[in-house]
């Protein structure tokens, strides 16, 4: 496989750019997950921790409200908060509704979230990454934007890696 | 704060963004570990687990390990492999010599590994960035492998904030 932070086809620089580490940060988060049964999915180490699972969701969750927030400029309505909601926040909810799922079900809407982004990514350009936003009250881009959510994706995957150890080694 | 992805002054223009995503992360990094005592610094989770000060100056010694690869253009001598071969590797030895610093130990230490990075990198240029190189026996460039040095301190971030959260409910 190569791995190169650069120019990618079918987007303008930066954005090919970004997207080369959006796609290496995905190529770990799978393998970090590779094999794993539904059982394992749901495992919890702890009572208040989250599931591989509910971690998954997660990243497709947090991608989904950036979609609707960049891309449509807009909040999330009422459905798409039912939907999301619990793997946005994780916790309580989180515990209670995302669970019973197979590895081929979080790859899927994993994947169905990505393919949107790029589609979105394919029709903008290097001074739309570029352009101020507002993130969690501080000023920043649409390319910060973009950048966190694989950020957070890989803070999430360092995760999955203990919990996996965790009930491998149990 | 301000939260941009963007040229860096001081750097040349591909440098720079590489520097705002470093530097968020170090951010992030500072956050996740604020007023840790030593004793919180050395808890392990499990018995096979690594400690919150185990994973910091790993991330130091990541980072000192590509200096010396990608600025020195050579294998680390005898000196530098046992000044951080444990922190490197983590596991057995990590747990063993890795213990009883404080914070700010673990602070000082991944300041001065930057310090050089950052200086380096104002030698440096986009063309320089863009260079290939072989990483883990892919085919890579150096902009992939600074990438790597922070997406190896997110992931180890992510985990910290866990180990964090089971120190503190225990």
């Amino acid at each position: 496989m190569k791995f190169k932070i650069k120019k990618t086809e079918g987007y303008t620089s930066q954005i090919g750019h970004l997207v080369s580490m959006m796609n290496y940060a995905r190529h770990t988060t799978l393998n970090a997950v590779k094999g794993l049964t539904t059982q394992q999915l749901d495992f919890l180490p702890e009572e208040d921790a989250n599931s591989i699972g509910a971690l998954l969701l997660h990243m497709a969750a947090i991608e989904v409200g950036f979609q609707i927030e960049i891309f449509e400029d807009r909040a999330p309505n009422k459905q798409e908060s039912e939907k999301w909601g619990a793997a946005y926040e994780l916790g309580n909810e989180g515990r209670r509704q995302i669970r019973g799922n197979s590895l081929d079900f979080y790859m899927d809407k994993l994947q169905q979230v990505r393919n949107r982004t790029l589609e979105e990514f394919q029709k903008r350009d290097d001074e739309w990454l570029y352009k101020e936003r507002l993130w969690d009250n501080h000023t920043s881009n649409n390319y910060f934007i973009w950048f966190h959510v694989f950020e957070d994706e890989i803070n999430h995957r360092g995760q999955i890696r203990i919990i996996r150890k965790m009930l491998q080694g149990g």
